[in-house]
């Protein structure tokens, strides 16, 4: 991430790694203010061992995109939104208005948890253990929302005519 | 895709991916007009051996979540601007904005190229001579840029103080 | 509707509903999260006896047009706004670009009650008590309007020049 | 429809209900220039046996919430674009952000189409043969998807891994 | 103004108007919910001796251009940000975007006192007190701003280089 | 006007003046080219006997609200699109978010015609003449869409179910 | 400044020019409220010895672009967002979109410390004292980024795979 | 700039300095295609004598904050309107969006003769020729308006009430 207030949006995404059981590193890499730092970064990312690369940035955010300037690994990017923002509209479209040749796979604004799903999904093409728990992840999501649904059955919602 | 007239911003994604090697299969599927057809297609994804699957489409454009809510593979989304589209605004958030768990990875808009780099940047993880061809596409960028350089110099352009 | 968290907004259509005496059922149904369970829901839905529709989300907001892909019953969307929504936005433009064969019929940002009473015009085409209903809400909105107009006057306004 | 250059959009939605075996009128009701004849016009829409209104309108688009103030029957509202347009979003607005009570079925810019489609729909409801022609009718679009795939596939296409 | 609720922002105008000796009325007449008294309202004013309109409402905000179109008395509108609204754009461009023949004179959003300033600019033309007394509150506008400057420099700020 | 190039579209602002027989000037004034003549051109109006000025421009489009500071009379912009400009909306809300005391009674995107009317309303408040003019105008635009209507009749639209 | 309310975010810049040792001045000048004084103001400017000039604002945010006009100092703007204000976006494009010949260098939302960074950069072209203020002031950005990344490491936050 | 396509537009950039007698240098940097070379161009202009950079760039538009990162000259960047742009917006809030310590100058979409200009005005500030220069180019527009307006009185526009 660019700046150590994104950290409130981008520890979801720590966190759901974990969950999958995926080792992850989390720091701050700022384009602007480390700009020699998030170079050497992005160009030894592959060399450590970093499979995708998930970046956090309000404003101008350049992160994502510069990082994928820098490696040939997957970025995904996440626009997060900030009280000088417009609406985090500032950063979607500095992520994903990226050139040809160079793509950041965006997801929503402050979406970090699911930036770590995507991350699972691309890490899971060739891994069969978190393809599993992809899918068990996502069962946990329809069981979640059935019981809920229950629970406004017993509310006293009508739910059938 | 969802529409055939996508197909003049789609095809480049498809020449984009054999230009890489990567053998990859581009049909219609509509969410709304064969929305049974969307549904065995995503499902059955991932039996057939597919490993991302890149969805593009305009106005509501709704292809992207939907296929990524019925399989665990990576989802590559692609807004197409049209004439009756708001700069191809709606496409870019409809895909964007998708709920914590089901995740898009959303490119430019008609950006169907960097569609299928990103696929080739997910599937070189665990694919050596991906990366490879991924490295020797960025230099070719890189060469062509430094090429036009040249002509800009030869052209008679200033380029030292 | 789509997610629970909706509920504080489309609790707002059942109320309506229930004072046109119009039956109903409340419930949720994840395009994202439970997808199969929307497609029997949208594919039953005129088999039960539904009639209308009303389908809620925020951010890219997909249940109502997914719906209205699975049945020809009239569905009536509701964008809601949230949070991390782009001033509901987002949601407006997912729920109205919809292509052709295939319309949703939007209402306003957080519109809830007002998606009641549409489905309650719809409905009172062929329901003579309905429209005797709906003549009398529109009186009833009239009337209040009228009433606060006598108050501004009690309360010192000047309303003749 | 509020002016007469809205014809060339308009005439899909007559086009459309023919094909339905639908009754209609099409005219102009200009809210601005006829404010007493759109009155008229939809004060007496019950009586002359109208059951669903279309109203189609660019710029401040005023047309279609006016004619529900002046009405309970459902109204449908089609946001035009025009060249002094801001991209038809300030009709989309305008027709959507209606007060509780008094609502506007919108549907996408230029939608005349599905505005027909949408207004077919809701005369359906009662009425077992526009069930059957709309069921038709969404073969005919599945079906239309369909040939287009097979044309696609002898084009050379790959559609199979 | 279309509700009570925009009296919060609206009574700024009738202190203004007060504050220059303009009599007034202040009232609610509502586009959707009491048609006919807004018909009723535009076609009387110019006999009961109004000479400007101010016209404030939120949302869809028909309310100006719907008085505009039942009388020739100049209309002001006042755009009314409200919780549901997209930031007060709705209403702008609901406003703003009059058909030719009759324009809406559109000031900022939920700048009711600027309204009353332009209906005194207006009024000023044939009344020589009138325009006495705007010359001086432009005068009192630029007093303040002065005093203010002296506050600042008194607060330390330094003002020359 | 600002520019030279905002001819085409103000000049049917002179034109409707000429229509409604009043007087006018029509001229460059440019806030940010010629900003001293912009102070005189304002400051003096009064005295030259302007009673209305409509100051249309592109962009940022300072020149109606910055001839406002200036003078006391009414000020109409007319926000004009061109190929750099954000759909208009640059100059709709730099001539429309004014500050409390210096209003602009802002009109559509290219909207001179409306400018010019609304011009003539303002000054139909004093003139009896005027007043009658407006009103001829009004029925002559109803009569040319009673015409419209006609000539669609005979066009063969259904115009009676 | 135009405005004593634009304070709270304006002082930001001061304090940051004193950082850098670099005298200025801090004071209040209206375009619409005291356009003479604005006038004088942005004429006086160079012959004062200002070289600089830093002006903020928010909503139609003329201040910048006329004082720009008055001057051949660069002028940078700052867009002051405001509670009606449209997410700031008025003040960017009123101060961004300057017609040729007359730019203003404007910076991000609420960005007043950038503002005086770039005035900074501006003098520190032929001054190396600042020249050096400003390696010393990005070396202490860096320097801070730095320390709380080894926050973040002993906060238990992995950083290494 | 960062594509030969941005030619069009920013060769009226150097076309301006050239005619202000100011060397300068025009090349193609791309920060995505050729990121290390963008990094040595930003470190080592200061080195090889450039005082002030004007970056121009479409979509993501890093081209300025990242070359702003890498030096501490004056940065001067012109947002691109392109095909698949979104009206330039995403390009002007890339640019302008910048965090606290590394502004970027941002003048008008496809602004490049202002850019010039304000490196003039810049370079100005210790350069009396150039300041002479710009008195002389203000002079110049200031002529070629007046001149314009006699045009227009010649070809019968009324210029006096």
């Amino acid at each position: 991430m660019g700046s150590k207030s994104d950290l409130t949006i981008m520890s979801a995404a720590a966190d759901a790694l974990q969950q999958f059981g995926i080792p992850y590193e989390l720091t701050l890499v700022s384009p602007h203010r480390t700009p020699h730092r998030m170079v050497e970064y992005a160009e030894g990312a592959r060399k450590r061992g970093l499979r995708v690369i998930i970046a956090g940035g309000g404003g101008a955010a350049h992160l994502p995109g510069m990082v994928a300037a820098f490696t040939t690994l997957p970025v995904i990017g996440v626009p997060i939104n900030s009280p000088t923002s417009i609406q985090g509209l500032d950063s979607i479209l500095s992520m994903l208005q990226m050139p040809n040749g160079v793509p950041v796979a965006t997801v929503a604004v402050d979406g970090a948890l699911n930036a770590a799903v995507l991350a699972t999904q691309i890490l899971a093409i060739s891994n069969a253990r978190l393809m599993d728990a992809l899918e068990k992840y996502r069962t946990s999501l329809k069981d979640r929302t059935m019981r809920t649904i229950e629970e406004l059955r017993k509310g006293g919602f009508q739910d059938d005519v």
